[in-house]
């Protein structure tokens, strides 16, 4: 089964076949030596080599051995980029993708992906790595469809979606059980590469087939690689590291959950640099953790990293004996496999549901996935994080600051328009719902300000810095301010419930010793405190906190 | 004083002398519609001017006429920006600069501006964008300095720094009053212009000097503009807006305060871009408000815009009648003006101030002045903001998570780590410091699981919500994980203090209805509801919160 799939993700990279079965024999050894995940199958994935190829198109290579060694060269770049941030312990890196945007991404190349297979169905060129790019391609080709083509591609086509579709309700509503029935339709693809290839090569159809694959051993060694290369190939080789990672990192926690199993993060990372190391050393192209590979193993019941090992001696074995066998197979019937296989990776769920739960992640989504069809994976992903990066610190820069008074009965404070509270006109609590820093701490100076203006009984002014998780240098100063403000005013400024970290950071400053009024443990000390103080009773019995 | 100062900010742009003085004519008298402060006065400023040396030189324009009018486009670009900024209230685009970012930038830009001035004491090319530009053409030059330009730069120099340093104290020893005394230094360029020009003159000294200021009125017009100067243009003036609003309003603001008046950031905003649109349409470049032109309108004890109105005429009549009078006034003397008016600016204690304070203010303080100094103005402060906001983001990434404890006699909860605290074995309560999003969302779900395995005797974990701002779709999801985890290995997962924006959230999502424990309103009911259940006694007297 990994062979046709070996072959179809070469074929969607814009390379050679037997460069994807290259791909896809020592990487998973070296993975299964280093990896921390029992089942994981490292090899060519749809989404990867889609960017594979997106990264070697504008290059403009002529030969098809140039492009050979630049997709080598592009492994091997990913590869020591995953072991440089792996020695960093930067796995950390990989969470800036946000699950909306990763769901986006998936989802979109999905699309993208299918939509440029559609040429291989019709016969016809219909390539591009934006969607533009392939209904034009293919608007142009459509004339030139040719019949024998879409006959073969067609009919793969209709029986895999059947295999996957109806086959598995078909035979488990026939009495079989669903473990077997599974199993019968994920060799589904087998099928239709050895029915069309057969279908071929009898009826000696004139349709696009794989044709001529050189038999042998993938060839070891340093692909030839020229600074500019290197430098045309280190921001797309960047990305499709830490898409893969994710992509890889993702699928192995999945399973390990399943087995209550544990997946160290930064020793993945690690172990796939070194697979595409290999990758590259052996005349591959990037490989990462996929989703599909894995999941035959985990239902095989893997439990050692001995399952790859036999799977690379099985792709070993084809490449040295059975390339011959791939002559005939028709390159429509890839393309269907590969179109299955990725439109099972759309879901576009992730638009309503993150609607509806915040228009933040809804718009990184949207961004993603209309940059991603519009403009290419790569400028759709890096779109998708910078809008959800600068959407964070927007809405840090806005902060919520509730005005808080006691809840009955209890030493617990809430804000005073979401629940019957209780509070005192001499007193104010505003609590400030976010870390204060120099995005926002104008508008905080502005927001105390507003609150106190013209608030004739006033004496005390509270924050509440519960949810003040930092003060920076700009914060600090504008607290300064404030204290000064609201001291010409003849206001006294106080603290409640500042945390350890914050407070050692103020101490290390001289705001503490002009604040004009006094730092509480906790807001209801503060409350209390002043309350006395305030209606005259008990003067002097200011309880001081740290 | 406004006269040698326009002429002196002129020749910093590297633009002729008299587009100094028609940058300080129509904008002032513009400011004075639209602006809010009484006191602000707008015309050329060394920063700006600076930056827009650094704006005009890459574009490679041949003839005097041609900078002359570039300097005018990118006025009225800068203009348009800001109105465009002021009609979206986007004032708090400004709030990205950080106190200690705006620091370093005004120090190091000081130090680049003063030592940018040397050449002219010395009566060489001495010019140059970055530190390392000016010091090889000062080096260059250095055989070739003009000895009378030395001296008589010199004198200046020595004198202006005298009158600054060494004045004031000895006026006010000899009995004359603070006030009269501060006067007297402030006229001590005034003194220094006429002592240098009347000498010039007098000696027929051979040094470069201001030399044939064409008399008249403001150029009245739109310059020319084609699309490329435009696009090359856009950038800087962005940056310049940007540069010029915030020391604009923070010199307002600074000098409102002190008379306990208030800034309208917004209107200001449209105030500035109206000032360019008119230093664009009069033959001047971008204009800003300058602390040292504000500050003697406030001396004086200007109330209303009148003052504007009354310097604008003054200027006026300079450009119409008396620039045969700057013929022979050196440039020599202009650098020494400007060297000690930026050396005044250059303030390095936010050096080891920030240091104490945070290292992240510091690394965002050193990345600024040292990018600045060699790179020049733009990169650096450029670089201060991405430097500044990236730290940001990093430690949000990286949140602070405190295992808490009841304080005895209270319903407070601290850290254990820092507090004698109450606690029970089958009770964790985790304080999340930070609002939870995608950059924390698996590292807060790792630190969840690692604290709860192995300890035997839990039964509930309670996520106390005070510090938690904000839940994203990629948290939200993390929680679920976090709680289906924990139900795995027979734990209850509860809420605390969560607040309303946040718990209005999870209620649009299925998150609340799959959670194993509850959501309680305070801390002291989650800890005191579940120590009852898990003692036995009490069981089914839950409170449930919201």
């Amino acid at each position: 089964m990994l062979i046709p799939q070996s072959l179809a993700y070469a074929l969607l990279a814009g390379l050679p076949s037997e460069v994807g079965l290259y791909a896809s024999i020592l990487p998973l050894v070296v993975y299964a030596i280093f990896g921390t995940s029992r089942v994981l199958a490292v090899g060519p994935v749809a989404v990867v080599s889609m960017m594979a190829a997106s990264a070697l198109a504008p290059l403009g290579l002529q030969s098809v051995a140039e492009v050979v060694a630049a997709a080598a060269v592009l492994a091997l770049l990913s590869g020591a980029i995953l072991l440089v941030m792996g020695a960093l312990r930067l796995g950390v890196v990989a969470d800036f993708l946000s699950h909306p945007v990763i769901a986006g991404f998936i989802t979109a190349s999905g699309l993208l992906i299918a939509a440029s297979q559609i040429g291989h169905i019709l016969g016809i060129d219909g390539g591009g790595h934006t969607l533009p790019e392939i209904a034009h391609a293919l608007w142009q080709g459509l004339p030139q469809t040719n019949f024998a083509t879409l006959v073969v591609g067609g009919a793969a086509l209709a029986f895999l979606v059947w295999v996957r579709r109806g086959a598995v309700p078909l035979l488990t509503g026939a009495g079989v059980r669903k473990r077997a029935a599974t199993t019968v339709a994920r060799i589904g693809p087998v099928v239709a590469v050895i029915g069309t290839t057969l279908a071929t090569w009898a009826l000696q159809l004139d349709i696009a087939v794989v044709g001529a694959v050189p038999a042998g051993l993938p060839p070891l060694g340093l692909p030839s690689m020229d600074p500019g290369l290197l430098q045309a190939l280190i921001g797309p080789a960047a990305l499709i590291s830490v898409i893969g990672y994710v992509e890889s990192v993702s699928v192995a926690q999945t399973l390990a959950a399943k087995r209550r199993q544990r997946i160290d993060p930064d020793q993945e990372l690690v172990a796939l640099g070194a697979s595409n190391i290999a990758a590259g050393l052996s005349g591959g192209y990037p490989v990462t953790g996929g989703f599909a590979r894995s999941v035959v193993n985990f239902d095989a019941g893997a439990q050692t990293p001995a399952a790859g090992a036999l799977a690379a001696i099985g792709l070993l074995i084809a490449a040295l004996f059975l390339t011959p066998l791939f002559h005939y197979l028709p390159k429509a019937t890839l393309a269907a496999t590969i179109i299955v296989a990725v439109l099972s990776l759309v879901d576009l769920s992730i638009l309503p549901r993150s609607w509806s739960y915040a228009k933040a992640d809804f718009a990184a989504v949207l961004t993603t996935v209309l940059l991603t069809l519009l403009a290419g994976v790569e400028i759709g992903v890096a779109s998708g994080v910078a809008v959800s990066l600068a959407l964070f610190v927007w809405r840090t820069a806005r902060p919520h600051v509730a005005e808080v008074g006691q809840v009955p009965g209890s030493q617990h404070f809430r804000n005073i328009l979401r629940h019957q509270v209780i509070i005192d006109p001499a007193i104010v609590t505003l609590r400030i719902d976010q870390s204060l820093y120099f995005a926002n701490a104008r508008r905080m100076e502005e927001m105390i300000l507003e609150r106190v203006f013209g608030a004739s009984e006033l004496r005390h002014v509270i924050l509440m810095c519960s949810a003040v998780n930092e003060i920076d240098l700009s914060a600090m100063e504008s607290l300064e301010a404030i204290n000064e403000r609201l001291g010409d005013l003849g206001l006294t400024l106080h603290l409640s419930e500042v945390k350890g970290p914050v407070m050692d950071r103020l101490k290390s400053s001289r705001f503490l010793g002009q604040l004009s009024g006094q730092v509480f443990l906790s807001q209801y000390d503060a409350f209390a405190t002043l309350r006395r103080e305030a209606s005259g009773r008990g003067e002097g019995s200011a309880a001081a906190g740290a």
